[in-house]
């Protein structure tokens, strides 16, 4: 078994994307802008967007947090996400997920320029995603799992996929990039869910099983196929008084056991999650690049 | 074994619409108008877009085509799009698909208002599709193909449905539909292509069968369990020299051997077929009611 190291591939990935801001700045003059929208004080959001403007700002982009209070309205966000799409210095917005209940998250994202949706939720990239055009954005969580699946030299060419969960954030964009039509992708895709039978037959055909069901330790032992790759998207918190938060993390595969039968493996935490920021700071550039026309 | 009669499905299709446009007129005074585009000669298209108009007409529309020369420019496509989108008596449009070669039909598509896309070809339109919003179009096959199992009470949860073939008009939109969260899908998918290994093995997970991959008679008695239902969407020309045309039309199932392990079955022609042109007004009619912001 080999370890899916996320934090090392998305160190690799920030150092070459510190490369590429400092070539841009150099040849061009230009500097990638990310705007981080947050309304309200969840602390979760707050750590968070201070991760993304942090990372941003180690690379070298130029990052901007907009704060509006947890009671601002509907006219207010959508009044600022204008103000950024017109902002020139901006290239990359996002607003953070989830915003207070008075506020309608879809009108929001299909607010944001579909050329600075760098976190791809607007139908117009989404819908490029689907089609197969390269000159939208590919979603974040996702896109990290295929560097990864890419770093490590997994074939995925023919190989069976079988994703866990349909949601438009991970599972659904995860499918339609497994089964593009592309050397790097290529797989048959199962997409499993709430709804589906007998989900650990399934799982046993997969050579690439993909989970984000939100569920801790989901996936046992017996659900997975000798020399499988397993990719864990599962975040849960498990009670646990032995640690000074009163809880710990756990993904939604049993890795203890899985870990065993598996040939790649991510942990959780230090797999998937890392990788999420990385992608995020990669569509940033890549808007940049797009919006001026030039290449890195 | 039961037929899945696409002709008798249609035709109750576009009875419902034609009582709706005639509903729509004597109560708001509107006419749902279609504009369907066709550039160049091409004989098959002559005859889709024929068929689209006159039954548009039939069913009370408003339909008008729009004729280009085989060497219009870009140019005087783009233009005639804008027209027709800032037509008012105009709520769905279509451009026949192939164009000739000198003309980018992306751009061409990328033109068309979203909310006149009846096609659902628009990024917007196919991101709202994965996404699950309502307020978008559904593309016309796998759309009639949904109409086609609900109309003969098939059972969609929690069944397995084995797709083959993934394009942007049949393929892919249809894995998405039959996954999707609604007591009328909720299918565990699975999407096979021209790389999946062991495609036979697969189909015969298949409770709910949908070949769309353009190769007569590819899906064979041994590769559909018994008591599956089947979809064709296959229109291959077969050369015979008994038909005064020359040929006749193959799906892409041995529908002679198949039919006798399938509890439905569509034939071809006459199942999945004659369905789009029903989807595509009822698409229409969905257009015209949401830019009058009416229902019927």
């Amino acid at each position: 078994m080999a370890l899916i190291d996320g934090k090392h591939v998305s160190a690799a990935v920030l150092e070459d994307l510190k490369a590429k801001v400092a070539s841009l700045r150099d040849t061009h003059g230009i500097t990638p802008g990310l705007a981080v929208v947050i309304v309200g004080d969840d602390p979760a959001s707050q750590v968070y967007v201070r991760n993304k403007v942090k990372r941003a700002t180690e690379i070298g982009m130029l990052s901007e947090k907009h704060e509006l209070p947890a009671d601002a309205s509907q006219e207010e966000v959508l009044a600022l996400v204008e103000k950024l799409n017109n902002d020139k210095r901006v290239h990359g917005i996002l607003v953070q997920s989830p915003p207070p209940p008075q506020i309608n998250e879809r009108a929001v994202i299909e607010t944001i320029l579909p050329s600075k949706d760098v976190d791809c939720f607007h139908p117009v990239n989404v819908g490029k995603l689907l089609i197969g055009d390269e000159d939208g954005f590919v979603p974040c969580t996702p896109q990290g799992i295929m560097t990864l699946l890419a770093h490590y030299h997994i074939e995925t060419a023919g190989k069976h996929a079988v994703v866990i969960g349909r949601s438009n954030i991970v599972g659904k964009p995860m499918g339609v990039l497994l089964s593009r039509k592309s050397t790097r992708a290529n797989c048959t895709v199962t997409m499993c869910h709430s709804r589906t039978r007998d989900i650990p037959s399934l799982c046993r055909l997969a050579d690439i099983l993909v989970v984000a069901i939100g569920r801790a330790h989901f996936v046992t032992a017996d659900m997975v196929k000798e020399g499988a790759v397993v990719i864990d998207v599962g975040m849960n918190r498990i009670e646990d008084s032995s640690k000074k938060s009163g809880y710990r993390l756990a993904g939604d595969v049993d890795f203890e056991h899985v870990s065993q039968k598996a040939s790649y493996i991510t942990p959780v935490p230090g797999g998937v999650g890392p990788m999420t920021i990385a992608m995020l700071l990669t569509n940033a550039l890549k808007a940049c690049c797009l919006a001026h026309n030039v290449a890195v």
